[in-house]
């Protein structure tokens, strides 16, 4: 039977207890959108060639939050995270798509590590961008990819491979 | 002419000097959702009356980060908050819809703040249900409306008032 | 002889080295209480049932602050919290007991972080009920039990079990 | 009425409205106790002479988390603290008091930020000297004095002045 | 007669109470040096052209650590920043030199906010050359310019205008 | 080829895949000088002896401030810190030297904990000092030794023992 694991056996929040659980080799890949007008689009993108690089500062901002996470989550574990990649497409007229895969050797999944840094980096994105377009939306950030520990790996349905 | 303000004249990345703006009352309300199967919606609804109360904790989580902003968002100056506010729509079959209000007496806007808070209650929303639907979705996060500071207010086209 | 350790030999304050400790399963358990007014408990205890989940809030940030403990007590180790649990009674005519039981697979013990999750849980319950009383105290903050790790187990004398 | 304001009409938790309140002088004095065995005290006592100073390291941890307040209770504003004392009292045989004083210049009160100094300094003390006593006891954390507010002065009944 | 005001006059360390003074407008400019191996020097120019921001890392990193200066200076108050730029100067065979400039409008200095800001971007700058150049060198941190509050200005003998 | 390995193939900045490296025991030892005028060096030296310890509180800081080094370097690892020392060696007429040992039993090394660790209390000794001597100078901050890794052991050249 199903059951919300984050609450016991009289409905009260809690840490799950994972002491015995092993430590495995798993990653997480999350990807999410940013989308906005074509004219905030386009000044993304000459900044990134030119002067004022947006993506550079979210891709940080993305990593940092990765390492945060356990500080933003209530109910979740600390974990030795021991890789962040952050990639970002520019998908014209109107969208940044946001890829962010987290990795580590532990006893818990980082799902919620890549799906805090692509949230955080496309806040970021957002912040350096509101002075020209307040209206921005930040869509579709779900978990595409997870591999590792007992309860096997899962893959989102219908989602193609990030290509750059 | 349109500028990304976060940005000098050399297009190096700076946090915006604001030292001459006045201290006045701001105000934002952001709204996004989290959607899931069902199954997934009916766990928390009912635990929500009897046991295991996933909205309260994201509540939390959500007036927390608001007061993280500053820390995880590299530019954004940090701001004294005077108030927050984080609401949940239950919306069969599928969907909760979050909506944050933010406040200050700064130099400022709290857009930021806002964002984050429901951003980071939408994430604890999939923290706490992830043992069940690792499929679920946080989608349209976006500013609703924005009032104070001299760039004058906003107000999101096409939005109806938050009922409750 | 008895010493404390968390100095060298020459008096000055370190972090003590834990490099060669192997990992084992440890869990601490602590105990305390916030006594107030009749009329507090009351209040407390209907916000329980219908509306204004003080001890709900008060857990989150005990669970929370468990995961704080390396950031607030300068000596302590960073560790890796495998499991929290806040559990609270009500005991009429003027006291909330809380429960903190905290779980690590590591090279220290986990009774900084016990100790750290009962006082923030306790702190939480006088901010939300300050404005009605600020007369409130918190009492008899104790390590209960331990197991784990090399110096053996610890049980204080005169503890009875704790029934829900 | 009596009303804990941390909830809006529905019980939902919220941090209230500050926005309007004026920025006035305000000042709050908690004190607390740690309980420990006469041969604990000693050390700490020969320690604060010559080498291991126990009480200088509590005194930085107490400080350091009046700053971190409103990350550790969910609630709390963030406020501008003006000035923090952490005091101590060797009470032979076999207690410490403690002392803190917070000053502001701001919205709200700075109750929560001395009771936080003085339970991490409490907690920093435990730390320090857990190697040699376990069963040490945190007791008696409380308001003894506060000013500054619309809600007026507040001086519990029955303390004498701190005396050093 | 000069004293470390940090302490009170029992020589136990204090966060100095600023309660009474007034906000003013307030800047610092701090400057460093990263001396490193003609090699990595080259290697981070390219990187700044083409591939690999060493730069820009460093950039958002001081930014972000001028934001944490209380929670890492112990008798640090916190302070509300309104401005931060950090500027680097390639300077060929060997050197990397860091502009840091804050400014706030506040009752306190923010010296240390840019003493950390430009040490955090130093540091940032050695970690991510560390795997070709474990000899660099973080030299020459100091103060070279502060303007507002009662003790008034301060410029630093014998330092040259920056240019870029 | 020597390469920045904090950067993909892409140039783009990422934290580097560590998940298949083993745990190792690990040390580095960092050193650096705050260089500030006699008088000062004399205030420091008293307030040790008798009254406002200075490097007390700048030790403190050195070691919480270790634990903070993945919060503060952008691309660091997070790690399980297993000890810190800091040690001072005061040097008339005008310098303090500082000594920062760190130590873990992990995937990666602690080179960026030492210097962080340095640092922060380098700057700490000139936050409490700063109201008599604002021209201070923080010099030469380097790492000495490093071992564990497959990366090998490091001895920076020309380095003494340090004695004390």
């Amino acid at each position: 039977m199903s059951q919300l694991t984050h609450f016991d056996a009289k409905g009260n929040a809690r840490m799950v207890d994972i002491t015995q659980k092993a430590d495995t080799s798993r990653a997480a890949e999350v990807r999410g959108e940013v989308v906005m007008s074509p004219q905030t689009l386009e000044l993304i993108e000459k900044g990134g060639m030119a002067k004022g690089d947006v993506l550079g500062v979210a891709r940080v901002a993305g990593i940092m939050a990765a390492k945060s996470t356990p500080n933003l989550i209530p109910m979740a574990h600390p974990i030795m995270i021991t890789g962040v990649n952050i990639n970002f497409k520019i998908l014209p007229p109107d969208k940044i798509e946001i890829q962010g895969i987290v990795k580590t050797d532990g006893k818990t999944g980082v799902e919620m590590e890549a799906l805090t840094a692509v949230s955080v980096a496309a806040l970021t994105i957002y912040d350096m961008c509101k002075a020209v377009d307040k209206a921005m939306e930040i869509q579709n950030i779900r978990l595409v990819k997870k591999s590792g520990g007992k309860s096997g790996d899962f893959v989102r349905e219908g989602e193609k491979p990030w290509e750059e």
